[in-house]
């Protein structure tokens, strides 16, 4: 028997309901039936997403709606402020470089999170800056920033903040429009249990404003003016992939069924159980200030991320992820998002024990999972 | 009882076992496991394609490759050929403008096809031209051109040929490398019998090099230099719609063993099934030289569009086409590509006979599927 367990930050784990949703027969796309999946999927959306704004469906995976979000929201010659603390950040002002804007890369240390007052700095000293860019949730560190601060900030000097969510939004509280997020962006494989292929982005009537009176984007499949359009008739400017917006309706029903206080609770406590485990047995978390979403652990002395990994996966059918770039072979991630619950957690906690066992790793076994069961009977 | 019967010309119907292949559960796509399902279909790939090139795998519709291919063979400044003779022509059109290119736009009427001998004029009479792109089934229209000869001539002047093939790979014969054409475009949910939000692109060493050295592309999620890299070692750029890469596989692999010939048998002799039936009850073919892959037959005197598509709808669960654009109301289109046989041709052909009986035009009842069959009877 080989069970596959994804604990991997995306893809994430579908529910079976979702899957055999996608499996049955479908029809065409430029239908009222798939205009009513439409209709239904973007309600749902604007309530995973807290939001008031446009939700567009586009295509593709999360780094295509950043690209499309990026060119619209900032026309040639603007400037641009980007945040990069981790491999995603950096993706996002290499994107913004490659399209000839002026961008100011500001770079923060791998497992921290930006200090609101440095952006607050930066848009005072540089008044030519017209937008921002960075991650909520830095998937690649396992690190959450201050959103809510940082959207402050860059509501009092009038800028667009453009916000990769891709790991926050449906796992932990976001609040675009409270907040001042103009834009925030997702992808199906994380928090929203599908596979990858669609990503969604919500967009502010300010940046709207930016984006229309953009003439000159550097994209026509990515054109967010023209998604808007179709999307006002619930439809989409090209082919979507639409089995999976039928996926993307079961999935956001079981979301809001559960609740998204709720959903965001069982991250949390997930989160938290899995830190406290990782603390009981020895392992130090990365980051300095970790994201609820997925946990990045350091390898401990003498024992490798690859072993780990490959023992997780060998043994348990758990798929890990391991660290990227500069990272690589010092932290592994477990996964807090999509369709796992506490008892995933203490499963995880609990084949992280016995793999470290193995490797020689000196803890006391089953404190992990004790310490885990302590935060998840507390909070759940 | 409602059947649903997807004769539109994409998406087309899936076969049952392609979409339970989808509905298994799914690993992460930076694995072993990932790198198989995408050796394997790019293997397959290359066969269904006809070609010794690469073949990419780009997670987003047919305009998003062509998107990408069109920015990639088209350095800033350079000067493009399209030809138009459709909406689908016409869109390469709009997105070279779209990217600021020397676009020559020639148009051809509706339902016909581009004279080679016209392509070979434009290439002689202006040499700054170092592209061609046009539509080989262009599927507004429903008609194909001689891409062959057209193939011939952009080698004889040394050009770039950009091929959208979305709707004739895999359905009718076409030989990229024998016929020179540099880029061929397919979408997955054409001939390729998969649900939309896949598109394929292949690329020759030729177009390689003005691709490689064209520093200021305009894309990052549609570059092409970056999806090579990844497809080298059998990976994607950017996270993959890869639950489709397996469907992939599965549909790549039911087509390889019907034989590409066989299949390309096939579609030709439903659709020459179909033209002999329509003349039978009094239906005329739009196109002057029509695609085998696709259909489209004018609205017989005194009888709606709507209403035909409407009733093939309501009644026997057929999903049809609408004419597009300036075509709207005077066209209806019957698909013959992806999971159809013989036996659904003449379930078509039933349907709209008795749909246009009892929408009162004369025509003796019978004699559709009685032309029908004598065609496939004969070819298959």
């Amino acid at each position: 028997m080989k069970k596959i367990r994804l604990y991997t930050p995306g893809p994430c784990q579908t529910p079976e309901d979702v899957l055999v949703e996608m499996a049955r027969p479908f029809e065409h796309h430029r239908t009222e039936w798939f205009k009513g999946l439409m209709q239904d999927a973007t309600a749902k959306l604007k309530q995973v997403f807290q939001t008031e704004n446009d939700v567009l469906v586009i295509t593709g995976s999360g780094t295509a709606a950043a690209e499309g979000a990026l060119i619209g929201c900032n026309p040639p010659g603007s400037k641009l402020l980007t945040i990069e603390g981790g491999k995603f950040g950096q993706r996002w002002g290499i994107i913004a470089e490659q399209f000839g804007l002026d961008v100011v890369r500001h770079e923060v240390e791998w497992g921290e999170a930006v200090d609101p007052q440095v952006v607050a700095d930066y848009l005072k000293n540089d008044p030519a800056i017209t937008c921002v860019m960075l991650t909520h949730s830095e998937t690649s560190t396992a690190t959450l920033c201050d959103l809510e601060a940082i959207g402050k900030v860059t509501n009092e000097h009038g800028k667009l903040l453009i916000a990769d969510c891709i790991t926050s939004i449906g796992a932990l509280p976001v609040f675009p429009d409270k907040w001042g997020v103009d834009v925030a962006i997702t992808g199906s494989q994380k928090s929203l249990m599908l596979p990858p292929g669609l990503a969604f982005v919500s967009v502010s009537e300010r940046a709207w404003r930016t984006i229309e009176a953009n003439a000159s984007q550097h994209t026509y499949y990515l054109n967010l003016n023209q998604a808007r359009k179709a999307a006002a008739k619930f439809d989409t400017p090209y082919t979507p992939a639409h089995v999976m917006v039928r996926g993307l309706c079961k999935a956001l029903e079981m979301l809001l069924e559960e609740g998204m206080e709720n959903v965001w609770k069982r991250v949390a406590a997930m989160a938290e159980a899995t830190r406290r485990a990782g603390e009981a047995i020895g392992l130090k978390v990365f980051s300095k200030r970790p994201s609820d979403s997925v946990t990045a652990f350091n390898a401990p002395d003498g024992v490798s991320v690859a072993d780990i990994r490959a023992q997780l996966q060998e043994r348990f059918g758990i798929q890990s992820a391991g660290g990227q770039d500069r990272l690589k072979g010092k932290i592994f991630r477990i996964g807090h998002m999509g369709y796992l619950d506490a008892l995933d957690a203490v499963a995880a906690v609990a084949a992280l024990e016995q793999v470290l066992y193995r490797l020689g790793h000196k803890f006391e076994l089953g404190a992990g999972v004790t310490a885990a069961q302590k935060v998840l009977a507390e909070r759940l």
